[in-house]
């Protein structure tokens, strides 16, 4: 009963390893959905293992002070969400989604969206840092800086942005600890308490949890072959009248899909007749292997409502946290005075380090090897689902970026599949992981930046074999027979 | 009248340098205070300099589409801070307060709470950088991280933790990107909505920034020459019923003030009895100069309500952004989700470079060092206090850390006072900049943790003399007079 009333963290009642768990009575998010939401984010963040059982219902409701049908309720979507399964007579167990940070390192894992660490250019990197640590400005980089940036990496990225025509004169640039900052401080700053916030269906879900905070709504718009669905964007945008709209335009994370110039003018326009405010995240724009590249919407734009987002999380080291953000002066005025009160600044060794790396021109040699590689790796996961995918599959074909997107006939269900392909030693994420609103439950990410064409080619065999081999299986459980192995 | 529908950032059409200004009139707050806040905040962040004219109050009313009477009054605030002077028939111009990151280098500057960086040991950071950058762990460290932190780190500063007794079996620890960054995930996650929390009065400013957000409700309890006044918090406590307490208890800033073993256990004994949680600032702690060392509330605490607070930035470089949290792993659990989509991760390589500098023994060397030079600081300092402040001053005299707080005898205004100390290039932090509740228009803040000894006696020399000139000048004038001179 205590968490009635210190809704904080002060659960330790609650059974076992649930004991970050507190529901809160005067919240408008009805208790089933808070239980839920918060054992689904311990299950995402790895709090709770792969097999762990949940206590039963009865036991659960009874040190909560709920009722049993509220735990089964969550409990349920927990399951439909593949997150959950129930065995009679045994009880419920955790089925969580593998994440980036906690893979196990002898699998072949397509579940990350990051660089080869095997192919950082270690010893540009030491020349790089070597000549920072011992140069002339040591004492002041090592010293507290500005909550706009290191003085000289800003000053470079505001120059190249102006020479790309990526910034005008009344634009600004202010370095963040990576795109993910960028994002948060874009919420925190920017965003009407109440407005609505559209964001692609299925979207990178770090940009669907920043927005999904508070007193926001968000809104997905889905994702097609040309990137959002221009058709509905603009039904959803005259409908909902939202004050942001996020996307990626090049490259997409998950679906690796680019809009093409027509419909990103088209956006512009529909964002200029509706006034809506665009964040550009541009994070795999750079990693483009094939064709012509295009314009940015923040090079499109007239009427001074881009905001473009840019990192060098994936063309070098995600392990320095810095991106940039290019925008109106004033509102790079506000980013930067609420980042101050965040974390006062971006570590300014990496700034520095970063900057030293691009002036040498090795970052521009490491992106040529990057982009070679990148395209290797794109064609041997093209040719291996070409190969191996079940008949049905349907998959996107990107020119560059780290991911695709796979649909898998139905009834298939990239969630529960997943333990079977892990058994193999393989690993992906599952849709539901990037849905919006839509379930999203027959696809899956195929994140190829990290893997050799060898390895995605074996691991992509094995994700067809598991795949068909249910396929031939035929029906798989339906979840209300799952559902009432519950307690 | 464009801010009424786009509170955000397209209120360029406002005069000049305040095209950052955007009024909400749905707001609960009222317009003036909108107004009031806003330029103050920017004169704070330097978005505008000493020295720049306000526009009339009559074309800023008519931009904005407000009462000139609303105008007036945000101006009239202003002035009662000390940060807008006005002149008859001239207009009213900024007086802004120095900020630590923007100071002119020529100036003997008390206004930043930072160590020396001409006394960064660089040999010993390049050693340790060099170790990390051609280790076998490199492309581990520029690689994607954990959201806890690196974990050789993570795992020593936890053996460190439970070796001091600062951590128990149920504790866990989070790396942030300092300190700032922790008091940040506190306030967005620990704290519900409309809850109270306490903090010092007067406390460092973004302690303050932090906790005045949202729907918070922040109250200061007073600071004495023994930290924060008991007698005044048990009556807060009781009377607020506030959900966090916000305490420095060694070396306060600004005041540098330290609690006593028996405050700190009365301190729990209140916390205890109304179920407050305590967040526990100890970023000062290692910096003692003399006497014996305390125990931190966190090695008192018997109930588990203590979160402690510490950093690498004031006994290293503060540039590398790295903290950290020692508190329940359920805290730390959820501390740790939420910063995830704040901005991952805390840069690895500085968290490397740390380790190595601690593992090795640098960092106990440099402490020596840094303890040594902080002695001989302070020493300088409260000689200089006691030989050039005017009498009826009041000042500080801790055994540690970086700051002292002088209280001047009335009528004497800090902040009317720092324009002509600047004249003679010394410059500090008014009491303002410090204040909750109550205003310490008399008191000041000393850092001398940055400035050599013999900086330190000109400095306050000169300090002395500005403020005695000002006292035997007699009355200065009252704010009545000026603020009739607004347009």
């Amino acid at each position: 009963m205590l968490q009635r009333h210190h809704p904080i963290w002060y659960a330790q009642n609650a059974a076992g390893m649930l004991d970050f768990l507190y529901i809160d009575q005067r919240s408008e998010t009805p208790l089933y959905r808070q239980l839920y939401d918060q054992i689904k984010s311990a299950i995402n963040r790895g709090a709770l293992p792969n097999g762990h059982r949940l206590p039963p219902t009865r036991e659960l409701a009874g040190q909560l002070g709920l009722n049993r049908t509220t735990i089964s309720a969550a409990y349920a979507l927990l399951e439909s969400d593949g997150l959950v399964q129930g065995h009679v007579g045994r009880g419920s167990f955790v089925k969580a989604f593998p994440i980036p940070i906690e893979l196990r390192p002898s699998a072949i894992s397509f579940a990350s969206s990051r660089p080869a660490g095997d192919e950082f250019p270690l010893a540009d990197f030491q020349a790089a840092c070597m000549d920072v640590a011992t140069g002339p400005d040591t004492a002041a980089i090592l010293q507290l800086g500005s909550p706009f940036g290191y003085g000289p990496l800003r000053s470079h990225l505001l120059q190249e942005a102006l020479a790309e025509g990526c910034a005008g004169t009344g634009d600004d640039v202010l370095i963040t600890s990576g795109c993910q900052q960028a994002l948060d401080l874009v919420q925190r700053v920017l965003v009407r308490p109440g407005a609505t916030v559209l964001v692609e269906d299925p979207v990178y879900h770090g940009v669907r949890q920043v927005f999904s905070r508070d007193s926001l709504r968000i809104a997905g718009v889905s994702m097609g072959r040309d990137g959002i669905d221009m058709e509905q964007l603009a039904r959803t945008v005259a409908e909902l009248r939202p004050q942001l709209l996020v996307v990626t335009p090049t490259f997409q994370n998950p679906t690796g899909a680019t809009m093409p110039v027509s419909a990103r003018k088209r956006l512009l326009a529909i964002a200029a007749q509706f006034d809506v405010t665009i964040i550009e995240n541009d994070i795999y724009g750079a990693l483009r292997y094939e064709g012509e590249g295009l314009p940015t919407l923040k090079q499109l734009d007239r009427s001074n409502r881009v905001i473009l987002l840019r990192s060098f999380s994936k063309i070098a080291f995600p392990g320095l946290r810095v991106g940039w953000v290019v925008g109106s002066k004033s509102a790079i005025a506000r980013l930067a005075e609420a980042r101050q009160w965040c974390d006062l600044h971006t570590d300014q060794l990496s700034q520095a380090i970063l900057l030293r790396f691009v002036q040498t021109g090795r970052l521009r040699a490491h992106l040529d090897c990057v982009r070679q590689a990148g395209a290797e790796r794109l064609r041997a996961a093209l040719d291996a689902c070409e190969r191996h995918l079940p008949a049905g599959s349907e998959y996107s074909r990107p020119s560059g970026g780290m991911n695709l997107w796979v649909r898998l006939p139905s009834p298939l269900n990239a969630a529960q599949l997943l333990p079977a392909a892990e058994r193999q030693n393989v690993t992906y994420l599952p849709g539901a992981h990037f849905a919006v609103m839509q379930p999203q439950e027959g696809a899956l990410r195929i994140s190829f930046g990290s893997l050799t064409p060898e390895a995605i080619r074996a691991g992509i065999a094995i994700l067809g074999r598991v795949f068909s081999e249910e396929l031939e299986r035929g029906q798989i459980p339906s979840r209300f027979e799952a559902a009432s192995a519950l307690v």
